[in-house]
This record gives structure tokens, C-alpha cells and sequence, in this order.
């Protein structure tokens, strides 16, 4: 039922308008640019790129109430929806390169088309799970998890354009890793339904290895479950990963990422990826560099690559024809 | 007995005059520049602002033997205890916002006069315990728990404008968290008297949670005592706070401070908090300014806010008037 | 029959053409002028400099298939070698400053003819077991532990110059720490020999203490051999250590080496230490001053120096002779 993850598709989700810098748009280039697909097929994957989801913006998008961008947002998550359904029906998996984090408003909702029983993993430094009417700053980018989860349907307005945009996980298949800059109401909600939110608190208190456990356990007991991993870059250190648009002191380092990325790649049930809020346009070159670098790196962990090396099958260490000693031995 | 900390005076200890560099007399200045007190209100703290100890100093303050600035040290020492006891007796908690470690002479001494039972954790690179006759430097902030010690009474020399600065608390009453640069005749005191001292090696081998359980339990067993909380900002690695003038490589990460601050504040017995060596003339503007958020970022852990957000009293999650597929069911 | 390592030589191994890049034959010097002799002195070492092995470099030393500069590097290596073994013979303790890591072909051969039964603890990024055969750069700094161990004999070919290079411990002597770029067939040499490799995935499990119990308990396990460190400063993350030619993120933080140096001083079995790959020649001189001063102060940690200080013995703490209140006394 499940495809493996050494066979994907990729699709990128150039989606700006969920927060209020212009950049993130500029992400999946950037990552396409810094060698994604050919490092991951360097590591053994069968890459089928699908391009971009166009998001061919509407003019007079006028915000509604103070949420920004409705339409376009709306517009552009079902096409999103529908490239990754398409996606995950051909390749059995999808990597979905964005964009801000916004665009799992629409992986969410493709995903849940074709695997619905699915577990998310929400790797971010925030909890992304504001309403319209729980959110101060009105970017939709901090609101992608009320929009999919049914029971928060009461406490979702209506807005226009985003009639079609339905629910269609419950918060029990959700779990956060990374949380450390959490609304007041995102809290109610949380402690309300009772959910699954791991923060850097509990990072430092029990390791990434526990966290990492109790996060799977919790939204896929039997181990069994199609898991969706979206990863905000924002869940990284701003050391490792300072081109993004609200970076948060204390986060992920680099290696407790690669060890949740290595772990899951060891599940064989990695049904889809979404990266997040790479924004090229922030911060100098040099951060540039290492904020793509290191999102590179961090992807292909997803993908099978280990820091401990993996050997090939079927090659073995090359005997010497002309031994070192053979001189000596020939005297 | 106790006050809350949510109810707290801010008392600025402008002093520089205990080591040899400019800049810690602005430490105050550029906290508060950086927003603490809003940051503290915003968290839910009831505020009041308590000034500047004026330190005014003395000329002709010759130095003692090697030791510096002896007389302006003593004379703003006993101001800031009186201050803090003033703050401490109105307002139940004290902040402390230095100027360089020699400031926790007269913050100890000031608490002692209202909670002399008081369990002091020493958060620094450096243990801060030398004598004028251990010092090799002669700089004062490395030796003010020697001067509010009784068990070293015998060890601390006769200094002009000292005879006032008497010990208030017992060597057991103190904890050090986050050594890695101890003097041979400080490690030499710690042997001595069997001084409750927990390096970096000691994080590296347990853990921050088992480290600050053990200095806890070291100095208030029964979890009965206020605690004073000297924090030196070197105590955090370089990366995090660089503008400071005795940075020591290897340091906690903002992540392990903010679980001290975090735990600390569940006590509910925070009494005193001393904010020490945030030296704004040190690096260039980055590091001013990384500096100054970081240690603001520290405080208000100190003061409630947590990473795993606190959700509102009294406040639900708001619902939709007109929901979101209201269109769609008026079909 | 050990000597301690309180008693000392220095070697300098200065290296580059184990690799591309000049620079790393500069080692050497900027360690000796960043003041490594001194730190060892001031902490109690008695130290002897045997100044730096000659490498008088061979001209038309052309590639061996694809393998750079042969001749220079096997014949710097048999040079190393002596100067090692002389100096271990009379001090009873080497440290060897690189120089590329090819330095160790020669360090190790050196110190087997000392101690053939000594546990090395290669502590690297990368796993330096290629054969000229396997190896893609071939760049002999990713080929050492091949040349040294009786069980890659057969994958070894001749080549020129190095006949008397001969394989000296078994690989079951050998242990790593800190791996994270790990070749497809190295990976093959480590799965089909049983060999000791330990990842930063490894670490991130397990943690640091543990895995060095791990690494010495499989290369040492009743804890009575001498033990080899060779010690390539990649190992740490690239913040610590930039200064190097192939570095890896995600590595060993300060921290977690210092722990590594101070618990291993204290076996009292340290024969031999190799720092390998400084290269002055790479970043700006920022990066240059802190690569040279971390790794004076891991070096320092290897040799006795700790965080939570070090007592001197037969001092005490100096009594005062006129008491702080002998004039309210005297009243
Ligand atoms: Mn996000
Ligand atoms: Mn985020
Ligand atoms: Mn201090
Ligand atoms: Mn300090
Ligand atoms: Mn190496
Ligand atoms: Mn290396």
C-alpha cells in the first residue's frame, strides 16, 4: 500500500503569502538549485520532479477581517492538494519543497485524500494551529493545522474562497517536536484536546532519542501508520538555519535533526515530506549557503543517508592485484 | 513569608570597578533598553522600577595590596544591600540587573538581612571564590563569595572601607552550576569545606536535569528555602552571550539555561535574582545585541514564560459565528 | 613500563600532501606560536620539544594510478616513524602535531614498535580506511588506518616507495568516535571486519560518556593497554574547528571532546596523542585564531588539565594576618 521512499516525486510549493516577507517563494529554487534531487540520487533514489504547484496569484485579495492573502491562500492550497494526490498515487511518495508553512494546508489535505489515517510529525519551532480568530498577526502560515483538523471546524470562520478547504485529520494524528514559541490560545487549544506537544522543555529534559519515541508512539502506537513529516526549518537552531523569516533561539541542532530524519527513514513508512520556510531572501549569503546546505543535508537523512555510512550491495573491497610485500617476498 | 515572583522591583547595579574593563557600569542601560520591563509586564509581572544604585565613585581609590578599587567596591556594595533589602521587604523579589560580579556582595548581603537562610546557586564559568590573598588579578568580581562567607572569615584580609562588609551566609548555603575555569587554591577552598560545586564535566556526564536536582537538593534538601539565583552571563557558551569580558569556550547552551529558568520558577521560591558581566563595549554590534536578547530571553524564563506556552485563565478558544461551510450546508 | 604523561615529547609532523590543500604543514607553527608548549608547562608538564620531522619534500613524485604524491608521503611517514619511536623511547609519552592525517601512518608504525598491543581511538568526521583502491580522491590523509592494520594487507597494493610501510596492529585494536562521512566501502571494511565505529548517531543515542565506554571497553576491554588518540580536528562541529580542509556538520561540540580528553587523562594510559588537520591556510583569521585555540585547549585537557579545577598540593589556603574586622574589634 505504501510506496518507498527511494522512489519520489517532488513537488515544489512556491507559497509566499502565509506570512508577510517576500522569499519563501524562492525556496524551492534555491533548494533545486543547491543539488537536492542530484543528492538524492547520488544516495540511490529514483527522483521524478513535478515542478512547481502554480500559484498565479489573484489581485485585490483584499484581507478578510485581519487575515491575509484568503483567496490566494485558499486557491493555492487545493492546487497543491490536488499536485500531491497526483504525486503520491504515481510515486507512492512525495517530497514537497515550499514555500512558507502555509503549503501544508494543501499537502495535508492531498495526503489525507489518498493515505487518511495518516500520522503527522509537525517539526517547528511553533505550533502553527492559530485560527483566524486565535491569530495576533493574521498570516495564514501560523494557522495551517486548524484548517485540517475536524474538531477545530467550529472555531474556524467562514472566509472567502475557502469553502472547499475541509477537514480531514483529527488532532490525535498530530504530534509537535520543537516547540518553544507557543501562542497563549495555541496553548488552550492543546491542553482543550488534549495533544501530543513535545517542546525544546522536553527535549532538554529527555532526549531527543525519548522524544522522538514518545512522539511516534503517541500518533502511531502500533507502528503501522503512513507518516507525514512536516518540517518548518524554523525547528533548527538559527545557527544552522538562520535564512527563515521567525527565527527562535534554543532550537534543534543539526544532529538531533538528522537523528529524527535517520530514525523515521528507518520506519519504511515515510509517506511524505513538506520543508518549509527556507526564505533565500533573508539574512546575507552566507546564511543563504547554510541554511540550504544544511536543509539539504537534513533531507537526505529522510532519504536513506546515514552518518554512519551504508555500504553498497554487491561490491566487495577490491583485492590488490600486486601486493605491497611482493617485492620483498620476490627477493 | 515568600512574595511571588510575579510581583518583583528591579534594582540596576551599575558597577564596572570589580574587574579592569569599561562597559558593565551599561549593562543596566542596555537591558532595560532591550525591553526587559516590557517583556517582564507582557509575561503577566507587576514591575516596579527601583533605579540605579549610585555608585558615585571615590577618587583616589589606591589599590590595596594588588586588590582594585577597594573602597568604591565596599561603599557600593553596602548601597546596593540596602536598596536590595528595601526592594526585597516592599516588593517580596528582587532582579538585580549588574554591572559585574562584584555587585553579589551587596546583593547577598541585602537578601541575608531578610532571608538569611537563603540557598545561593552560583550560575558561572567561574567560581568567583577567591581571596584577596588567592586573587591573582586583584579584580574583585572574582572573589565576592569570599566576603560574604563566614567559614572564610579567617582567609579575608583587613581592606580600607571594608570593616561593614560582614559574611551572612554558610558555604553550604551555596551551589555552583556551570564551572570550567577554577583557580587552583578555589578548587582548593571547594576540597576544603566539601563546597557543593558542579562543573560543565559534570552536566556532560548527567545532564542538565540531574545537575540542577543535585545543586537543588545540595543546598535546600527540603525544598523549604528561598533561592537567590547569581547568574553570570558567562555561564552560557560565548556563541550565546560573546559580550562579556572573561568568556570561557564550552559553555551551557541557551537551552540548558532556559531549563534551569524554567524548573527554578515552578518553585515557586525564587527570591533574588542577580544578572551579572553583560559588558555592551565588548564585540561588535551582533554581539551586543545577541547578548542583550539572550539574557533578556534567560530573565523572563526566570519570571513564568515557558516554551511550551502558557495558556490564558479565564480566556476560551473563540468560535465561529458564521462557520466555515456555512455556504456549502445553505445549499 | 608506561611513562606518564606528565613527562613528555613534541613532534611535529608538518604534513599536506596527504591531501590537496597547503596549509596544513603550518600546523606545527601556529600551534607552538598559539602557545601549546606553554599551556602544558603552566599546568605541569615537563616538556621536551623534539622540533619537526624533515619532510624535504621529492620532486616528480608523480601520482601512482590515482594516488597522490606516494613517494614523499611513505617517506615522510618511515621519518615519523623514527622520530616517534625515539621519543617515545625517552619520554614515555609522545604528542605528535600535524599535519594532515596521513601523519599517522607514521605515528602509529612509530608507537607499535614501543607498544605493539596499544588501543587507538581515531577520533575523526571521516573513517581514513580507504585503500589506494577504493579511495575516490586518492588522497592518502583518507587512506592511513589501511596501511597500519595486518587485515588490509591483501586490499593494499604495491606502490612505490613503500615497501617498508608495513602493517604493524589488528584492527580489533582500533576504535572510532565521532564518524558522520562515512564511504560506501569503508562502511564495507567496517561491516565485514566487526570494526568498533562509532557515529555522532551513536552519540546522539547513547551519549558521550557512554560511548566512550563503549569505544575503550571494545579496543581495551581489561583496561590495561596504552592507549593511541589520534585526534583529526574535524572531529568537532566546524563552529569549533574551521580551520580544517574537509569539514562535516553535526559534529563533536567542545564539550563533549573535553570530556573525552579529561576522562581519558585519567586512565593514566595515554602513550600517544596525534592532532592532525589545522590548516591555517583555510578561513579568515578569526576562524584561524579559534581553531588554534580550541585545540590547544582539548590538547590541555589531555594532559591533566580539568573544568572543575585542579587543587595544588601543598599550598593551602593563605590565612590573613590582620582580620577583616580586627578595627571594630580593636573598639
Ligand atoms: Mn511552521
Ligand atoms: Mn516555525
Ligand atoms: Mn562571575
Ligand atoms: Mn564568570
Ligand atoms: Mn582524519
Ligand atoms: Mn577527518
Amino acid at each position: 500500500k505504501m510506496g518507498t521512499w527511494k522512489k519520489l516525486g517532488v513537488v515544489g510549493v512556491p507559497v509566499s503569502k502565509g506570512q508577510r516577507r517576500d522569499g519563501t517563494d524562492k525556496g524551492p529554487k534555491f533548494l533545486r538549485d543547491g543539488g537536492l534531487l542530484e543528492r538524492l540520487k547520488k544516495i540511490g533514489c529514483e527522483v521524478k520532479d513535478y515542478g512547481d504547484v502554480d500559484f498565479g496569484y489573484i489581485d485585490n485579495d483584499m484581507p478578510h477581517e485581519h487575515v491575509k492573502n484568503p483567496r490566494n491562500i485558499a486557491r493555492g492550497s487545493l492546487k497543491t492538494a490536488d499536485q500531491v494526490e497526483r504525486c503520491l498515487r504515481t510515486e507512492g511518495h512525495c517530497l514537497a519543497i515550499g514555500g512558507d508553512h502555509s503549503m501544508a494546508i494543501g499537502t495535508i489535505i492531498g495526503h489525507a485524500r489518498v493515505h487518511p489515517d495518516m500520522a503527522v510529525l509537525w517539526i517547528d519551532a511553533h505550533a502553527d494551529i492559530n485560527t483566524p480568530l486565535t491569530s495576533d498577526s493574521g498570516n495564514i502560515h501560523g494557522m495551517p493545522l486548524s484548517f485540517v483538523a475536524h474538531e477545530l471546524d467550529p472555531y474556524v470562520p467562514h472566509m472567502p474562497g475557502w469553502d472547499e478547504v475541509q477537514p480531514c485529520i483529527g488532532l490525535d494524528q498530530i504530534a509537535w517536536i520543537g516547540l518553544r514559541d507557543v501562542d497563549p490560545l495555541e496553548r488552550k487549544i492543546i491542553d482543550k484536546f488534549d495533544m501530543n506537544a513535545f517542546s525544546m522543555h522536553d527535549i532538554d529534559l529527555h532526549g531527543i532519542k525519548n522524544i522522538l519515541d514518545m512522539a511516534l508512539k503517541a500518533v502511531d502506537p502500533e507502528g503501522v501508520r503512513p507518516i507525514h513529516v512536516s518540517f518548518d526549518v524554523d525547528a533548527l537552531d538559527p545557527v544552522h538555519t538562520p535564512s527563515t523569516g521567525t527565527p527562535v533561539s534554543g532550537g534543534l541542532s543539526v544532529r538531533e535533526m538528522c537523528y529524527i530524519a535517520e530514525e523515521l527513514a528507518l520506519t519504511g513508512r515515510l509517506a511524505m515530506i513538506d520543508v518549509a520556510e527556507v526564505n533565500p531572501a533573508l539574512g546575507d549569503s552566507k546564511d543563504v549557503d547554510v541554511t540550504v546546505r544544511t536543509t539539504i543535508d537534513v533531507i537526505a537523512r529522510f532519504y536513506g543517508q546515514r552518518r554512519q555510512g551504508i555500504a553498497p550491495t554487491g561490491t566487495d573491497i577490491p583485492q590488490a592485484t600486486i601486493r605491497r610485500n611482493s617485492l620483498i617476498n620476490a627477493l
